[in-house]
């Protein structure tokens, strides 16, 4: 009967999980904009379907998926994959996880008047570039599967570039493509 | 249990459901490209969880959701915003369901190059358009998933227009867009 249900779980999901253990313990949960998220001491990463134990003792769980990109272009596409680290480098000791919700402004956008906000204006994809070589960070989409947040950013990065993850976040919260975002959580995490 | 465990599976997601019964009868099954799909009987679409007992006497489930358009500039969005029609309408009382896989060529394409080929060169939204009026269309999305098929558009007409469905996937599978298709599948259906 498990093995039956698991069918109707999709292969590409990854779970966030908010509990009371986990892979990544808790240093910060800030509400940057919108409704708090429950606090919790731990934050893991699950692939696939969501363990029934954990969920049963867990806050929270974010379900998303990741994909291809929406808004780059080719030469913006060869430079992130030139300059991307994956995730898990044994050196970056901190994480960052950012759950965002924009507003239904955004979704009626087409996908010209997104894309001209997204880069053209706020210039997310060139600012970001520069932190790529000491900044892993994936992408998950959640909102086309239900879910209270659209998007979920995971970051991983030495405690020795805190700062610049700071600055980093700092200039996206500025810019034109921000002014869509109706809610957003920073999560800061050190890995156990 | 059951309860917990349909957490596991997004409020987003449809699944389309071959089977010995269901919502549409199937006239035909026509392999396009790529390999066949399983013949059925019938066809239903169902919101959210699958049920067991459908799944149990189900020959195939593709899990779906719908999106925002990936591709459609604002005047474009306009357009068919105004001329789409909503699925059920009763006078249309034949169906067409096509799964499409596309290649991996496809989605190493970034955002401005699969644009260029989607529209500029193969006029998919130029060339559909005509047919809006008579032609109710719901596109839903089964890569994110993990699915054998990255597409399953669902498509609602009158029996009196089988000739124009049949013109415009005509064109469609003469475009440059469809040199990237690897697997497609054709099922024609009436309703029950």
């Amino acid at each position: 009967m498990l093995q039956e249900m698991e069918i109707t779980s999709p292969n590409g999901i990854t779970s966030f999980i908010g509990a009371s253990t986990g892979q990544w313990k808790v240093l910060s949960i800030k509400t940057i904009v919108g409704s708090a998220l429950p606090i919790v001491d731990y934050v893991s990463t699950v692939k696939g379907v969501v363990n029934l134990d954990l969920q049963s003792t867990s806050s929270w769980i974010i379900k998303s998926f990741t994909s291809n990109l929406r808004y780059t272009k080719r030469d913006e596409k060869q430079e992130l994959n030139e300059k991307s680290r994956t995730l898990g480098n044994p050196e970056f000791n901190h994480a960052a996880m950012i759950p965002i919700k924009k507003s239904e402004a955004w979704w009626q956008l087409a996908q010209d008047e997104r894309r001209k906000i997204f880069e053209e204006d706020s210039k997310h994809i060139q600012s970001s570039t520069r932190y790529l070589p000491f900044i892993s960070r994936q992408l998950h989409h959640s909102r086309d599967l239900g879910e209270d947040f659209d998007f979920v950013t995971w970051f991983e990065f030495s405690s020795k570039h805190d700062e610049e993850f700071n600055s980093l976040c700092y200039t996206l919260r500025k810019t034109e493509e921000w002014k869509y975002v109706d809610r957003e959580i920073d999560i800061r995490m050190v890995k156990v």
